[in-house]
């Protein structure tokens, strides 16, 4: 802890605006300038910089001086013009105010990157939004696509299989030519979570649905039915949400006014579980004490200590390399791409205090 | 609400695999697949597809009708080679665990899709892994980089002055020649955050400051001391985390271990805020009932009822439409891009429960 005056020197620490050497305003520094300085031929410089290019280790080792000397950086555009493969990926997300999807395209940057890949980045409000994108994808020439954004209407699927290029869904049902999908196995965890309710004691359920056409939430709801079947106890009270806090907020609100309360939740998501809490501690309820509450993705906020929430991790870095996987041996193998494949990768579940065995 | 058992029924609703029709293996429509469907030249496909193309309507019609059918989509590489001009905007973001972070990238995917520019995104874990990927970035001859992350070093600036493009940085207090910035205007709101403190009776208060080495942060604490001074209150007890919501909770523990708490918070950003409040709260204190907290960008959290925390909203729309407008202006016009400049967006205080007015 330091005493606030000292706070002022800490403030000027470091210059507030650094310059750089003054440069004349023109474009990047090309080949020809590079082969300028080493005096040498243009064409020295391209094979210089291209991978097992015929070159002596003498005149690419004064190539490359001069290249670091004016910051030259090889253009890869005509490589990717010759080649048909721009090592360009297009990521396609929905909003990034669900921390899910943005670890999703968080790990995705980063092992893409691992391997050389860029991505291109494609935000799109809905599915619905899709098709313009894929014009703008297509015409940049992405070598693949990965989309993290449901796709669960027809239309949106032929347009990506139109693409002809390997895609690669997460947590979608869509298998396809061209089109593989990478999936938390929702089903399995939905048992998992009827068993731990049950293990709790808890009789009557409910659970907080998401979207309709979303093939996860319809998959976790089957898990958790047959879970809750199998323990012999009842169907759960269903509720509806879009997938945001505030939905499961006056979801579970709306459930509470007039009703006795069920025992346990389980939300098809983290953000909506937040706001099943929050709503059940508004109404004077404590969890774990009175309520037992789950959800699904691990987000960050399932971890904080006003929430902490029992949830199901999708593995999201183990589903980024299944993806990347499924990425590299379809642009290996063009057969490979025509037949769209589906990989499931196991929801780890986190026990945490909102499902503790605390006394009633 | 519905009843259980109807879910089986929710859950078959659509068809689980969407088979669209089959393809052979190969690479994307070419204009060549199109000019022999639409029995014309190449040529002609390509001066159909170019922006004033001399093409006669009938000719155009004939292709486009062609291409329709076959899902043609134009490649771009050829004209992003003979103009210098990928279209391309590098942007540049650190963890997007920071919902801030993420809610920055979602908006300027918005706004630079909206003038047909495309995102290609760099995800590095700090400033000193921006030089491996600039390498990328120049290959690609992006147009401009906009960076989210906040390039403190003398260093990471050069690399950025070396590309010779326009460069935009959020929040960071850099200008040299092509780089501008866009910034909250931290300062001010420093000053307004100890002032409703004041207002609200708080002498003794606490700055939970974020890295040192980030402008922005040490901006808000200079605004915070300023206006603390103008109103006569002693200097804050100073706390540091690196901006995670467990660091505002360790700090705050930490600080409350011995000590008589502080009336009120002032936080960095929002998810130490976020944290103080959990802390404050696990020490059995009440917000804002015993202390007041005031947090910094407005997060989604901000708004969950189990924080109710009053923040200031960077207005990252307008920063983002203000960075465009900085990066437009830099593209028409080389010499203008040479010169960096700072655009300052005020902050917008949103007062919610975490400062209220209520009785002690």
């Amino acid at each position: 802890m330091l005493a606030g005056q000292n706070l002022y020197t800490a403030c000027t620490i470091g210059n507030d605006t650094i310059m750089p050497r003054e440069r004349t305003p023109r474009s990047p520094i090309s080949s020809i300038d590079v082969a300028r300085l080493a005096g040498v031929s243009q064409s020295a410089v391209s094979r210089s910089f291209s991978p097992g290019g015929s070159v002596s280790p003498a005149m690419r080792e004064k190539v490359l001086a001069a290249a670091a000397v004016l910051g030259y950086r090889p253009n890869l555009i005509p490589r990717i013009m010759l080649s048909g493969r721009s090592r360009m990926i297009g990521v396609v997300v929905g909003g990034l105010d669900n921390p899910f999807y943005a670890a999703v395209l968080d790990h995705f940057a980063v092992v893409l990157r691992a391997v050389g890949l860029q991505v291109l980045l494609v935000q799109v409000p809905d599915a619905l939004a899709l098709d313009g994108a894929l014009d703008q994808l297509a015409g940049y020439r992405v070598d693949a696509v990965v989309t993290a954004l449901a796709v669960g209407t027809r239309q949106a699927a032929t347009a990506l299989s139109d693409l002809r290029i390997p895609i690669v869904c997460f947590n979608s049902r869509l298998t396809a030519p061209w089109i593989s999908t990478v999936r938390s196995d929702n089903r399995a965890a939905g048992q998992a979570a009827a068993h731990l309710l049950a293990d709790r004691g808890a009789r009557r359920t409910a659970w907080l649905a998401g979207p309709r056409d979303s093939a996860a939430t319809r998959a976790r709801a089957r898990g958790f039915l047959d879970g809750l079947a199998a323990r012999a106890l009842p169907a759960p009270v269903v509720i509806v949400g879009q997938d945001t806090y505030h939905d499961g907020y006056a979801a579970v609100r709306d459930l509470l006014r007039g009703h006795r309360p069920p025992e346990a939740f389980f939300c098809s998501n983290d953000m909506m579980a937040c706001g099943a809490i929050d709503a059940l501690r508004a109404h004077g309820l404590t969890v774990p004490g009175d309520v037992r509450v789950v959800g699904y993705d691990n987000i960050p906020q399932a971890a904080w200590h006003g929430y902490d929430l029992t949830s199901f991790d999708q593995q999201v870095d183990r589903m980024a390399e299944a993806a990347l996987d499924l990425l590299t041996s379809a642009l290996a193998d063009p057969a490979t791409a025509a037949k769209g494949r589906t990989r499931t990768v196991p929801a780890r579940l986190v026990e945490r205090g909102s499902t503790a065995p605390q006394a009633r």
